[in-house]
């Protein structure tokens, strides 16, 4: 008797997904709320014909878009990656695309093999944001030290316990650790938009907002700029944060 | 008796208008529809205290965007225009914005005294549009013949009667001229988009979106490409017709 013909093949999926979030409830399922997981598990459950967890490589807030999230999920289904890759996007709604679908082996996990993220956080700094831009950007029109940030911003690079960036319910996990490396941590202009960049080891929830809000005290000159700021600022708005990519 | 401080002086403003149209339907006011028209004149109203009319270059369709529509409305509330600018803006959506606002003489008239008008069509050309696009573009990914859009966009220059090209309740009204002078019209790539560009004199009701649906007929073959097209094509979806600029 031949047992492979009675016991399918499993196939270790993952894809990288684009979304526009500014309406979701963020990546992680919540019952009763649209959310990016939520969406792709229903229609890539509906392909397979069963239940199908879709894992992400971690959450991002309600408000908060992608270009490059990647995420994972286990099927039994042979179809070829770029029919699937079709077949998904043609069921999402436009503000969500499947980019790149992939075979990969049967123990990834986008969330635990990750070793690096990059975020990007956009300022408009002049009076009119363009209608086409005003859901991917934080309006901040009013005078700011853009030197004095671009100085605060290089003095995150590092390994430092970033517990004052967290949000609060994650400040004071008993036995996880609150310290995090950043690689790289950049503010530029680009035209009438001031782009924060920031790579590291992995993010708390709101580190990167938190990051945002605390350049802006630094540029009203509120917090000092030639040192790593240690107070938090303003948790800077959702809609300003893009997840960039992820590494492995 | 001083009759001059009893009536007070009107002032004849003009001013550029950018929208995202997705959300609303059109520029002219309907009675239980947001539309462009209607929300500014609900804001410049509040603003003057009593009923203002605003006069529009022209109507654009539902779901159509613009990056500076002409308007223009008469006042007697004697605000500074930088100060009205950012009146208004604060209480227009994020969709609507208000760039720039000059006083013009007092028989000035958006539509009547228009001699151009410039907009462009939108074509994604790849099979994923970026969720950030997908409000702008009409996702055309199939085969089409480029260098024949191109060779029959150029057809249109020149003085025509555009009647094939009109919405069809517009095409027969009595004593009204089809007829329309096309300055310019072009196609060109910028990377997985193809954009085309016209400017005229006047153009009718849906006629760049029945100039695009055309070209398309043009790419697939459907349509001669070196002659003026003599057929209308599909009226191309209005996400992706955005009006450039006004002319005077």
């Amino acid at each position: 008797m031949d047992e492979t013909a009675q016991t399918p093949t499993t196939r270790r999926i993952r894809v990288l997904v684009a979304y526009d979030g500014t309406e979701y409830h963020g990546w992680q399922v919540q019952p009763g709320f649209a959310t990016i997981q939520g969406v792709l598990e229903e229609i890539i459950s509906g392909i397979e014909g069963s239940p199908v967890h879709v894992a992400g490589s971690g959450r991002t807030d309600a408000g908060v878009h992608a270009l490059a999230q990647v995420a994972a999920f286990t099927l039994k289904n042979p179809i070829p990656p770029w029919n699937l890759r079709k077949a998904i996007n043609r069921l999402l709604p436009p503000a969500i695309r499947i980019n790149t679908v992939e075979e990969v082996h049967a123990d990834f996990h986008p969330r635990f093999d990750s070793v690096a993220k990059t975020y990007r956080y956009t300022f408009h700094r002049t009076e009119i944001v363009p209608p086409m831009d005003a859901r991917y950007v934080h309006h901040h029109p009013y005078a700011l030290n853009e030197e004095w940030m671009r100085e605060a911003a290089g003095r995150f690079v590092g390994t430092h316990d970033f517990r004052p960036f967290a949000a609060k319910d994650e400040r004071y996990i008993r036995g996880q650790s609150t310290v995090r490396t950043i690689f790289s941590s950049d503010l530029h202009r680009e035209g009438d938009r001031l782009i924060y960049t920031v790579r590291g080891s992995g993010f708390l929830k709101h580190m990167v907002r938190n990051i945002a809000g605390t350049l802006i005290e630094c540029g009203r000159g509120n917090l000092p700029h030639n040192m790593l700021p240690r107070k938090s600022g303003q948790t800077a708005p959702a809609r300003g944060l893009t997840l960039v990519s992820v590494e492995y």
